[in-house]
């Protein structure tokens, strides 16, 4: 870590609930991070729903924590105006939810190309994809402007292009707040971003006077990477620079939660209580 | 396919070596691809120094094959000026290989992040890494552009920005362009840049009077992906819309090869006369 660069605060760390979401359920992690003095988690909506919406309000409320996010909306690009439809209607039960968590924002991932009933992508067409997303998180911001939810696009890394999300930079993410205006956000997620050479400039752009800054998701890229989803590795054991990027998005005005987001089969595998402290230590270590 | 999208010209195809490289050794791929009629290839330097590189300067040569390509150089950053001089070195070899087999351009995968001496990669600093390869061209410009040997950056996918290349876009591409000036140009390979919303545009940036596009790679993106690397799919097999960027390729002025380069374990398990008929027949129909 550069000299000029303080270890992490340990106030800001979040633990994005898909880290341990094999070895506990919702009421685990929120008593597992309580326990652990760790003030914020971010939730997924399955996860919520199987715990029940109020229930799940009321036990992240009771136990102190508060939301760094609510994970996620999106999906919108569809086949077609029926499929298009249900994914609104979604994208809005999504947003309820976040409003009755009080997170301070909902992330998007947007989608990749449309599929069909089966589930198969039926298209090829990126750039149409791309005008869905636009046209898409348009409508669903007509509905969360109003109720005072933010909604944070989540740029995916460009492997995920086809079948996740076809916002693939910070640039695009930029271009669409600046088209779609307020209450339009980004979530800045290292693994997906770190590779980027105009990452920095884009962060820049997103932060000041724009407030664009949402959320800023950490873990780390490893070398090799074995699986394009659930290989993903701890701050400190992959080869992303996390105190420069954290830098940046200091220097750009983010005050908000370092999330730690780690989807692995390896760490899903361990200990959750083991894996919570590794995520503290290296929190403050390595990221 | 768009109806106003031609079907490709055969004569056109080439075929990477690569694609064949499990099955054939390369004496056996230059007698398939000249018995199929096919017109070049793009040999890779482990096969030609199997061969022998004056043998597979003659063989090529008396079979009427021309190279579409030389693979490859790169792999410049380095950790001491040890590790630089003899990546250099060894990159001069190759532009010397390439002269010999009259190969239009040698092709530059450009490297990741640098290794330490048992491979491991020893630093984060990508953008140190940047710097290393861009000077690392500018030293290979100086031999090979007074030897009349075109150097073609390949941009890769941002999945190998730390071990393979850190430059991961077109735009990174056409900027080394204009630093480094003659004899620098780019090789656009579908499965890296297919993702990139600024593609259209920097392959604009790179044909007309600008002369960069020194190579064209055809392949396809399969969902899932199962293997970051050898994974690759035939084309039509996939998600890329091949005949769109075909045709922003055609519209920039590019007039070379499609070269067929698909790592992939499914197709290294077919026999070769098979996956040779296939390339024939899928550059016609879907690329």
């Amino acid at each position: 870590m550069p000299k000029s660069i303080p270890s992490a605060d340990g106030s800001r760390l979040s633990i994005n609930t898909a880290t341990l979401r094999v070895q506990w359920k919702l009421a685990d992690i929120i008593a597992g991070c309580a326990r652990r003095n760790i003030r914020m988690i971010s939730p997924w909506r399955d996860q919520v729903a199987a715990m029940g919406l109020k229930e799940a309000a009321r036990q992240i409320r009771e136990s102190g924590l508060k939301l760094s996010g609510y994970c996620r909306g999106g999906m919108f690009p569809a086949i077609d105006g029926k499929a298009r439809s249900a994914a609104m209607d979604d994208n809005k039960r999504a947003v309820d939810e976040a409003l009755t968590l009080d997170a301070p924002c909902l992330v998007l991932v947007v989608g990749g190309l449309p599929r069909d009933g089966e589930g198969r992508i039926a298209s090829k067409d990126l750039p149409g994809a791309r005008e869905m997303v636009r046209d898409g998180i348009g409508d669903l911001l007509e509905y969360a402007r109003p109720a005072g939810m933010p909604l944070a696009i989540e740029p995916l890394h460009p492997m995920y292009a086809a079948d996740r999300a076809c916002i693939n930079t910070v640039a695009q993410a930029n271009d669409l707040c600046d088209e779609l205006g307020a209450g339009l956000g980004i979530a800045v997620d290292v693994y997906h971003v770190w590779w980027d050479p105009a990452l920095k400039a884009q962060i820049e752009r997103a932060g000041g006077y724009q407030g664009r800054l949402m959320a800023y998701h950490i873990s780390d890229w490893l070398v090799p990477t074995t699986d394009l989803l659930n290989d993903r590795g701890l701050m400190g054991d992959g080869v992303i620079d996390l105190p420069l990027i954290r830098s940046w998005m200091d220097a750009a005005g983010y005050g908000g939660a370092h999330e730690v987001e780690i989807f692995s089969n390896h760490w899903w595998k361990r200990d959750p209580a083991e894996v919570l402290a590794m995520c503290i230590a290296r929190h403050e270590m390595a990221s």
